[in-house]
């Protein structure tokens, strides 16, 4: 029973990325897409992510084996009260939202019921400093780690949806990721760490140039690739940022502190012995990436 | 009156990668090299980077036009105090150092003098998180800002070396960089902010994350590219950081205080409308790199 139609609403830098990226990995199915943006709709549709542009989200879901959540975490929680209604066994939603608390509490006693769709809470470890289907690129989640936080609830789903899930699943390990199940909560907590503590750091740096540098400076371009790296993310969007920060504050919270208090330790001791503890600690951690690991 | 021969001291990652890099851009002269590891030399003769291993740096320093000082700010210190009475007007030294005050200030006195060498202080906007002549690249001064923090002594040095002073200069913008003049004040301050501060961020984080997740959690490898990026200086070798720290201190911590400043205001502001400023303000930041600028 393979899937024989996808949805992906939000046809945003993700949401394209991923039609390319199923379509190029051999995805024989058909793909609609929505987006609440016409002209990102028509660039998913223009570069092929999608075969049909669609007007009405709900009826081209309720055709549909699989949908597809691509947008922020809140619009994906809106998208999440709409869809249960409507859609039924057989079916699955999904979503790419790199919070994953808030949506596996939303989906509890509207999905994976017996009369209901499926939830399936899962995201890529993938995206880009810049947003919209003009940036998309296929090869985006290529060797990224595809998180799952399934729950008591969502392994019951109803068999029917179960087939597609698990189907679903198959497609992101043949998209060429790190296929991987864990807990909700600590996903959450491990992601303020590994995702959202470097995206923050990144915008507070960019903000604190840009108010010391960019309007009475011009020699900040002779900085090197270092300075190019740590604030990448500055140019990230905060429509998406802002719901990721209301979703996990607590998390996030606690691990801008750490990250104060251990820049105030190098601060206070950079004429001190620590600050060699400090590097060879630093240079102990070793970040393997997820292509690696399979 | 052409540079005929370069005496390199401290053939490791910046030393050798300059060797390569004259030699690549056609600098005709002979380029002898010394470290105080004979496995770093060896490793820079092997490459090509220089044309003579010398076991006697002094005694190069005094047949050679040219002396640069290619190790930690420390180490260029002492050399400067040891060459200064042995060399002569028509030979120069110049550095690779990253801090400038303290070395403009050590040069005062021993070198630009009627009877001394002339010392021109400089240095290269590039590296790496990797150290030693094996990591060395010829191409790494590509595109790069090469500074100098000339001084009313440097500008006045003996004729004779002035001339190879001028003629290195030149090197330096043959090498593709873009050269440029500042104060060296003014640059320890910013160097501060574009260079050090991403440093020590990275660090921070590094050790951070050594610290939570790198002996209790195998899931670190979900991370993706915003964080190796982040975490690519926590390799970065104390050796040569602790010199930097030790000469900058007050630019470093100044540029820390403000950073974890800006950090407790998005952590306490993470559900205000204060987060959507800092995002605005940091996607305004705009790092133009040196190349375009040219």
């Amino acid at each position: 029973m393979p899937i024989k139609r996808v949805t992906i609403l939000g046809t945003g830098l993700i949401g394209t990325s991923l039609g390319l990226a199923l379509r190029s990995h051999g995805f024989a199915g058909e793909i609609a897409g929505w987006d609440p943006d016409p002209a990102e709709l028509n660039a998913a549709l223009d570069c092929g992510a999608v075969h049909f542009a669609s007007s009405d989200a709900v009826a081209e879901a309720r055709s549909s084996d699989v949908t597809l959540l691509c947008g922020p975490v809140f619009t994906i929680l809106e998208w999440m009260d709409r869809l249960a209604p409507v859609l039924k066994p057989g079916q699955l939603v999904t979503d790419v939202g790199s919070v994953k608390g808030a949506l596996v509490e939303r989906a509890r006693g509207r999905y994976n019921l017996a009369e209901s769709a499926g939830f399936l809470p899962g995201h890529p470890m993938a995206g880009k400093e810049v947003s919209g289907a003009a940036n998309a690129d296929a090869n985006l989640f290529d060797s990224a780690a595809w998180l799952f936080t399934e729950t008591e609830e969502s392994r019951g789903m109803h068999p029917a949806s179960r087939a597609i899930a698990d189907e679903w699943r198959g497609w992101t390990g043949k998209l060429n990721c790190w296929v991987l199940d864990l807990d909700a909560e600590r996903h959450d907590v491990l992601c303020a760490w590994v995702s959202h503590l470097p995206q923050f750091m990144s915008t507070a740096l960019s903000a604190l140039l840009q108010d010391e540098f960019a309007a009475k400076d011009e020699l900040l371009p002779i900085g090197g690739r270092a300075l190019r790296e740590m604030t990448r993310l500055g140019a990230s969007p905060y429509s998406m940022w802002r719901d990721v920060a209301h979703t996990n504050t607590e998390a996030i919270a606690a691990s801008l502190l750490a990250l104060e208090q251990r820049l105030a330790h190098l601060r206070e001791n950079l004429k001190t012995p620590e600050l060699r503890e400090e590097f060879e600690r630093a240079n102990l951690f070793r970040f393997i990436p997820p292509a690696s690991k399979r």
